[in-house]
């Protein structure tokens, strides 16, 4: 994508107080809403220039790409802004599972009468993908 | 929903340094994302409990029940939490539209190498149904 395109995309784009912006990622295919996370407009430019998902990281404090760690990345299909500018939502091609629980969605957690269920299967192990630290 | 079941559930939530927590409303049918906004302790338990979402305004700072001016409310069907709860999906039912534009999804614009697109058509005239004020 032109750099133009992206500079004008990222004015329409309402960073807040601390410069984020939520980003929704969501599966290209089902439509399962796999994760949510922020960009600042740093992270927002390098998502849009590489197609592969790069959040800001509010933990850690750094640039997060995406399955760096894990090999699951997202590749982005289309993006797409709220009307007030500021939420994003990206429908991705994941790579294995979004959640570094090994759900393929972070919210494999569904609220029933008689609370809390898990859903779906794991796709992976995290003590072995990420290591035991 | 049991009053305890609930009061369980919001102890899962992890609110926000502001008392929020990101709210997802997804159509049930379609799984189309429609919206993105935010609910405290109080408004996600009114959600809760009369299934009929319910969010804490940031930019008016109030009580906004989905719809009650427009009655394009969203029913909720089932409700998800994230990985580390500072984020839940609801899956609605929404009447007409969900964006105070007229547009269905508040996600209408897309980029596109282009620039940004809009999407879909209107569902209602917005100075009709809010009034010109």
């Amino acid at each position: 994508m032109k750099g133009e395109i992206i500079d004008t995309f990222i004015q329409a784009v309402r960073f807040d107080a601390q410069g984020l912006v939520t980003a929704i990622a969501q599966d290209a295919a089902t439509g399962e809403i796999l994760m949510v996370a922020y960009m600042n407009e740093d992270t927002l430019r390098r998502t849009l220039q590489t197609g592969i998902m790069t959040y800001w990281s509010r933990s850690r404090q750094k640039v997060w790409v995406k399955g760096e760690s894990s090999g699951h990345t997202q590749h982005v299909e289309s993006v797409h802004i709220d009307c007030d500018g500021d939420a994003l939502v990206f429908k991705v091609h994941q790579k294995g599972a979004a959640c570094h629980t090994g759900h393929r969605t972070c919210f494999y957690r569904r609220l029933t009468p008689s609370g809390l269920v898990e859903e779906g299967t794991l796709l992976f192990d995290p003590a072995k993908v990420y290591g035991k630290s």
